[in-house]
This record gives structure tokens, sequence and C-alpha cells, in this order.
């Protein structure tokens, strides 16, 4: 069984699921809100842009750099988490950005995506775009002429066959879903990129598996049972077949965002060439300069969408 | 191909990857540790018992309710987060006890266990018991006589078809490993549990699935395709196949830990019976004594290995 995207033209966010209206109320457990007791469409009907991303650090950093980036009033210093009564995953608002930590993995990532297209709908949001803004490891960078740091905007997430699709266990069946992520916005976002100095960028498909080590190829976890040389070669596989950087929840937020009319991007930094090593290595600075990389792409399309000119200050990378 | 256990008689940990031997320096970058930045042996060296939950916070509010339980001198308040470097775990010690957060989902707690792995083997650390403390969805609990509360502990892992294996993507392969737990391990627990006042518990098989919506049969997720009829008749084939409670990390767990000579156990409080329903409605400190409840046990547990008596003060739930 293959589902396919509904975007209608309402601009609403798409729950298919005939049980909710029936619901008197909706706990969303893992957020920490609910139809009850929160007036979600008052704290959320305008939000425009959701940013997701693993870290509860980074999206609070990001959600601070939004703040300044959009010129608001008051000090993005201190933006509280909306999330605070639950520390599973954090959420921060910077006007109409809402951005939320989802953790690592897709069973991680799934449960924030559920709960938070049910917020998106309760709230009666309209036109929402959503970006996930991750790490990843790069393939190949010395082929295709650029560097560790480099952006990688997905135009289709696959998994560790190199198929486009994401497989969902929903009772007996195993359903097979498109990740297809939209083209245009994907597009939009390159042509960002061009305008922002020092931010070198491609498209190219995501590989999104469930293990990090030994489902990534890793020479270097508790368990290895294979040799460098079959690991570059499957590596190599992957490469010829399209992909240009690996992760770990691309699949599952591209079916999900695409069946529930969600037009949604993946924008992911680069940490390393997996064909040059495992492990990374990279001092933390660096590291936190590469991972500012995708906030500062991401920061320059909502600007731009906004009407916005950049603001006088530089963009630099806040401390997290 | 299927993977089979080793327990051999040293008592440390395997790690199963000869280039590890290799390595002139092993950085363990998802918990901020390294051997050259860091002295493992002397950190961690004299460590017997892990205990790993989803929460950063419960598993803090572990470590200092073990602190006082031990009776170690010093505030058990103001311990330090060991991993602090890094948001993606959080780690803590109390005496013998390593207490550490693995987020939610397979994927989470895999790169977790890898890197903690390693951890210990570069330790050096012996005879190390590795226990799961965490919350799940019950079954028929109105069958087997108990409630909301109650604790299971699983003598084997079973994935979403009621099968103890583990699939793990390796390259192009699809490895199958075993998911049993150390059974003499539950038994210990479950005598424990006898001498608790207040602590319904009972042995069972645990369901683990990718997905907490649609992947545990919930009619309250963002999509749902499926009626209320097929989702009972889904739990209750599952619950005649053993199934007690469901969670979504127990597979992996099992899976690892029994391939690198880990004696390891999964203890989670049931918050709900999913058979009466899928929302989590429970007040917090209701919630917050449920998920108090397998902390109880493992502190009893640990004093009784380690030949203590109970603490003099009460086992009350500590504030998170």
């Amino acid at each position: 069984m293959t589902e396919t995207r509904d975007y209608s033209g309402s601009g609403l966010v798409h729950v298919k699921n005939p049980h909710l209206d029936s619901m008197e109320e909706d706990v969303l457990y893992h957020l920490d809100l609910g139809t009850k007791t929160h007036n979600l469409p008052a704290m959320f009907g305008d939000v425009k842009f959701v940013c997701v991303g693993g870290s509860p650090n980074r999206m609070r950093a990001f959600a601070q750099f939004m703040h300044k980036e959009l010129g608001l009033a008051g000090d993005g210093e201190d933006l509280a988490d909306i999330c605070a009564g639950t520390d599973r995953y954090a959420m921060y608002r910077a006007g109409p950005v809402l951005s939320i930590s989802h953790g690592m993995g897709i069973p991680s990532i799934s449960i924030m995506l559920h709960e938070l297209i049910k917020l998106l709908h309760h709230a009666k949001c309209r036109d929402v775009t959503i970006i996930r803004i991750g790490t990843s490891g790069g393939l190949a960078l010395v082929l295709t002429g650029i560097e560790a740091g480099s952006v990688v905007i997905t135009d289709m997430a696959v998994d560790s066959s190199f198929k486009p699709r994401f497989e969902q266990v929903v009772l007996d069946d195993v359903v097979v879903r498109s990740t297809e992520l939209d083209r245009d916005l994907a597009e939009e976002l390159l042509t960002c990129s061009k305008e922002i100095p020092d931010l070198p960028t491609l498209i190219g498909h995501t590989m999104c598996t469930y293990d990090f080590y030994e489902g990534q190829g890793r020479l270097d976890g508790a368990l290895c049972s294979f040799s460098s040389e079959k690991k570059l070669d499957y590596l190599k596989r992957a490469y010829d077949a399209g992909v240009r950087n690996i992760e770990m929840e691309s699949t599952a937020f591209a079916a999900l965002c695409r069946l529930c009319g969600l037009r949604a991007a993946v924008v992911c930094v680069v940490l390393l060439d997996r064909l040059e090593g495992d492990q990374i290595r990279a001092p933390r600075e660096v590291l936190r300069e590469f991972q500012h990389r995708p906030q500062r792409l991401i920061a320059a399309f909502i600007r731009k969408r906004l009407g916005l000119r950049p603001p006088a200050g530089n963009t630099l990378c806040p401390t997290e």
C-alpha cells in the first residue's frame, strides 16, 4: 500500500484521523500542552514557520537568533520554553517562528511531529512551512568540490537501500510512504543560499538510517562485523545513487509532513566526510559555527518571505 | 543470520569490533567524553550498576535518590552532569551507580549504548549490571488483577509481530538478534519487589515499537486509518502472545547488552491500560509517583546486592 500527498487549497494542516473529532480533549502529552488546558489558537494561530532540530540547546539558540534577525522587541536571550513542564522536547517562539527540538532518530521525531501537527490543527494555523535544520555526515565531499561545513538541502529522503520510502508499521501491516520533499521550497532555499557569503550549499538526496554506528557503516561502534573496504563500497554506492549526506530523521519527517499537507524542507550541515572517517573530531567551536550555518540560511529565507531586510548587526554564531 | 550471546568468565564488557584496537583515540561524541581527554578508568572503573531511562530529569532524580539510598556523603541534590558539554544525553553518578538518559526510541538508545559500552570497555569495568527503568503502556491490567502504576519486569522483549528479535541493518544486510534478557536477574528483581509495600510487580513480555501512535495502535495521532475494533483485536492478540506492556527501546537494549556480555533487565511502570484508552491523562503528581516505582525497586535491589540496609528515612518520591 502506498499513500500519497494531499495539499488542499485551504492552507490548513490536515490531520487524517476521523477519531479526533469525537475526542472531548486532546492531551499532547510529550509537549505538555492540551486543548482544555491551553488556548492553542491564541498561543499558536499565527505561526507560519516551524523549525525543528535534534538538540534542545540548539533550538533555543535558533529561537534567540531569529528573535534578533526579525528585529523583535524585548530580550531574545530570555525566551521561555513553552514545553517547560516536560523534558522530552523543548519549544521556543520568536514572532511567527516556532523552534522545537525532536531528539535523535525516527521514533523520537515521529512522536513530536504527531503532536505538533495536531497542535497546528487545533490552533487552526494556515500556510505553515516546516523545516528540519540538522547535522549530518557527508559523502564524497572531495568529489563535489566542497568541504565539511557544507549545507545539504534534501530533494528526497531515502532509506538504507537508497529508496525514497518510509515504512510505517500500522497494526499488522507495513505501510509504505513517499518521502519526496517540496521541490519549489528546496529551490527557493538554494537561491537564498547564493546570496549569503561563506555558505557552500547543494541539493541532493539524504539517506536516513535507524542507527548511527552499524546502520551508517561506521567502524567505531561497540559492534562492527565488516571491513573498511565493505564500508567504503556501501557508502560509494550510496553516493552513486545520489546520496550526499546521512542523518536519522528525514524519511519520517518527509513522509508525515507530506501526508498532512505541510510544505517541508530538510537542511543539514555536514560535520565530516564519511569517506574520510567516522569520528567527529572537529573542535567544539568549529562544530558550533557549522551548526549555525543552516540557521543563517533559514533566517535569510524567513526574512525574505516576510519582506524584511537583513538586520543591522552581523549574523555571527551566537553562544549556545 | 542470527547472533548469540557471549558471557565470558572475565566479567569484562565485550566490545566486538576489531577496529577499535587500532584507534589512537576514541571520541564518544554524544557523551562528550573521550579516551584522550578523560581518564575513563579513573572516572568509571568501579561502576557496577548502570541505570538508563528516557528522561534526563528523571535520571538526575534517580541519581539523587540513589545518593540518599546508599547513604553517601555530601549533597545528593547537587550532582553534576558528567555529559554537561552536550545536551544529547545526561549522565550522573552516585557511588557505584551510573544513571544515564537515553531519549526516546531505538535509534536514540542505540547511540547511547554503543558509546556507553565502549566507555565501560575503556574503563575496564567488571561485572556490570545494566537496567532500563522506564515508562510504558500496559495491556489488560484488569485481566491480570492489577492496576495502572504496576511495574513490569521484562523476560523477553518482542517486536510488533510479537517475536523475540531485533532486526539491525548492517550495510546491505538485516541481522537478526536475540532479545532475551537475563532470567536470573529478572527473578531476583521480582523477589525484591515482594519485600516492598505498594509495589505491584509482574514478569512478562514487553513489546517494543518504532512509533508511539500508529505503531502502538493508538487512535489519537495525527494519522489513524484503523477502527477501534481493529486496534483492540491487535492489542488482545499481543496480550495472548504474552505481552504485558509496550514501550520503545527494549529490543535494541536487550540485543546490544546481550551481545556485549552485560547482564541486563528492563523494568517499566505502566502509566495506563491501553485496552481502556490511548491518552495519558493521570495528573502529573500521580504520574511522578508511578515513575518513581521502578526507582524504588532498583534502589532496593542495589542495596541488597551491596549488603546495605534500607536507609533510616522514607522512600517517598523526590521532587524532579
